[in-house]
C-alpha cells in the first residue's frame, strides 16, 4: 500500500498541520501539497515557510481534485468544512482529519460527504503547547501514537492508505471506535488538560499568595501543569464542548477520588496515603519503559545529572 | 560573609541530601563533610561515591564539633531528629533543614535546640522524581529559589550564613514567614503533587480503559502529570500531613473551581472557557520569562523544533 497521494490538501495550518506538510515534504508522501487556511497571516507565513505548493482561502478550490484531504481545524469548525467541501470532492478521494475527539467529527463531518468518498478520522495523539504554522515542526509525530476510528465497514484500501500515510510519517498506528477513543482519551487527554487549566485559574485567583510566587516558586511541581494549561484556547474549548459526556464522567470520577484523597489528608491516614504514591509511581515507570517519555531528571531542564 | 562551614553534617543522603553533599564539594563549602543516614545502604552508596569525608548512623556522633547541621530527612523525622541531636550540639552551631514544610519544622525542631544554636530553616525548591544518593546531583539547585523561615529575632549573622551558603551553592534567596511559606507552597508544589497523585489513580482505576491505553496514550498529556506522580512517596506523605491545613484550603478553593468548570463544559458555555484558556496561557509565558522553565517546545523530548 502506497502512503503517497497525487495531490494532498491540508485544511488548517496551525501546529499540526503545518507539521503535517513539513513531514510530507520531508519524506515525499505527496506530489502537490496545497494548504487551504482561512487567516491571510497564515496564508502568507506558509507561502513564506514555503511549507505547501499551492495556497488558498478556499476549501471549495484546495479540495478538487485531491486524493487526500486532512482537515486540521478545531473540531468545532468541522461540520462546516465538511457542508463546504462535501460537493467538492473527487471521487474515491480519503477524507480524514487530526481531531482530539472522534465521535463528533463522525457525527458532524460523514453527512455532507457523497457516498464514493471515504471518511478515515484519525487522531495524532502528539502536541505541544504552541500554535501557529511557525510552531509546527515534522519530527512531532515521531514514536507518537495515531489512533484511527474508521466508521464500521468502511473501505479497507482506504483505511489501509492512512495507516500508511501515517507510519510513513514515523507515527505507531491502534485502530479502535470513536466511542472507546473518546473515553480513552478522556482520561489520558482531556481532563488532564481541564485539570492544568483549572490549577492554574485556582493560583491566580489567590489573593493571600502574590501572583509573582506562583511564578517564582513554580519549579516545586505547579511549573508542569503550566505547559498543557498553555495549550491553544480555541482548539480546547473545541475539544470540551464535543467531547462532554465523557469528560464530564471522568471529571466526576476524578472529584470522588480527590475527595476520598483530601478525607485521608485531613484524618492523617498516612498508611493509606503512602500505599496510594506507591502505586501510583509504578505506573510512571511503565510510561517511561513503553517510549512515551524520557526517564532524565527534570526533563534534563537543570543540565545532565553528574555524580 | 563567608558560605563555608569548617564541620557541615548532612542528616539524611537522599536526593536533596546527596545534591547538596555533592554540590558543597564542587564549590568547597566545608573543611569537612559529615553525612548521617539511618540506612545501611545508603551509607554504602555513600561511601562508594565518595559523597562525604565521614559517615556514620549515629546523628549525636555526627553533629558533634559540627558548625552547620542540615536536616534531609522526611519532615515527619524532623522532631526525632532534632530530640536526638538538640543535647549534642556545638554552642553557636548552625541548624537548617530543607523540608517541603516550615511552620511544622519550628514546631518540631526548634523546642529540642538549645539556646545557643541557631536554628535557620530553608526550602529549596527544586527537586526530581527520583530519590536515593545515586539520584542527587550537584546542579540540581542552580538557578532554583531556596525559600528561607527563619524564626522571628533569629540571630542575623546566622541567617546571612545560611544565606551565603545557599547562593554558593547556585540558588536565589528569599525570606518568608514559615507559614506564608506553606500557603505559597501548597498551591505551588503540595496540591499539584495531590492532584497528580489523584488523577494518576484514577486513570489507574478505570475498567473501561485499560492500563496499557492509559499509558500508550499519555502523550496526550496525561504523561505531564505522572512525572510528579512519581515522586517520594515517604517525603510527600510527610509534607501533606505536616501542612494539613493548607492543603486542604487549597484542595476546596480548587474543587470549587472545578465544579463551575465542569458546569461550564455540560452547559455548552463556549466563550467563558475561551477566555479561562487565554488567561491561563499568560500565565505560562511569565513562567518561561522569569527562568524557571524551558520554551522547548514538549521539552524538547521531540528533537530540537525544525522548520
Amino acid at each position: 500500500m502506497s502512503a503517497r497521494f497525487s495531490r494532498l490538501c491540508l485544511i488548517g495550518l496551525g501546529l499540526i498541520g503545518s507539521s503535517i506538510a513539513r513531514a510530507v515534504r520531508e519524506k515525499d508522501l505527496a506530489g502537490t501539497i496545497v494548504a487551504v487556511d482561512a487567516s491571510e497571516f497564515v496564508r502568507a507565513r506558509v507561502r513564506e515557510l514555503g511549507l505547501a505548493d499551492e495556497i488558498t482561502d478556499s476549501p471549495q478550490a484546495g479540495v478538487s481534485g485531491a486524493d487526500g484531504v486532512i482537515l486540521c481545524v478545531p473540531v468545532g469548525a468541522n461540520a462546516a468544512v465538511g457542508a463546504a467541501i462535501g460537493p467538492c470532492l473527487k471521487p474515491g478521494a480519503i477524507v480524514s482529519d487530526v481531531g482530539s475527539v472522534k465521535a463528533a467529527v463522525v457525527r458532524d463531518v460523514a453527512p455532507h460527504l457523497p457516498a464514493n468518498v471515504h471518511l478515515v478520522p484519525a487522531h495524532p495523539v502528539a502536541g505541544t503547547e504552541f500554535s501557529g504554522p511557525d510552531a509546527g515542526f515534522a519530527s512531532l509525530f515521531t514514536n507518537r501514537w495515531c489512533i484511527l476510528t474508521p466508521p464500521e465497514g468502511q473501505d479497507e484500501v482506504a483505511v489501509a492508505k492512512i495507516r500508511a500515510f501515517w507510519e510513513a510519517i514515523g507515527s505507531n498506528v491502534e485502530v479502535m471506535t470513536p466511542q472507546h477513543h473518546d473515553l480513552v482519551l478522556a482520561i489520558t487527554s482531556h481532563v488532564p488538560h481541564l485539570i492544568a487549566y483549572n490549577i492554574v485559574r485556582t493560583a491566580d485567583d489567590l489573593e493571600t499568595v502574590t501572583e509573582g510566587e506562583v511564578i517564582k516558586f513554580s519549579a516545586g511541581g505547579f511549573r508542569d501543569f503550566t505547559r498543557i494549561a498553555a495549550s491553544d484556547p480555541t482548539m480546547w474549548r473545541d475539544v470540551f464542548l464535543h467531547n462532554r459526556e465523557a469528560v464530564l464522567e471522568m471529571v466526576a470520577r476524578f472529584s470522588e477520588d480527590l475527595a476520598q484523597l483530601a478525607r485521608m489528608v485531613r484524618w492523617g491516614d498516612g498508611d493509606g496515603l503512602h500505599a496510594l504514591f506507591t502505586r501510583t509511581r509504578a505506573i510512571r515507570k511503565s510510561i517511561i519503559a513503553s517510549g512515551q517519555e524520557t526517564a532524565a531528571p527534570d526533563f534534563g531542564r537543570s543540565g545532565p545529572p553528574k555524580s
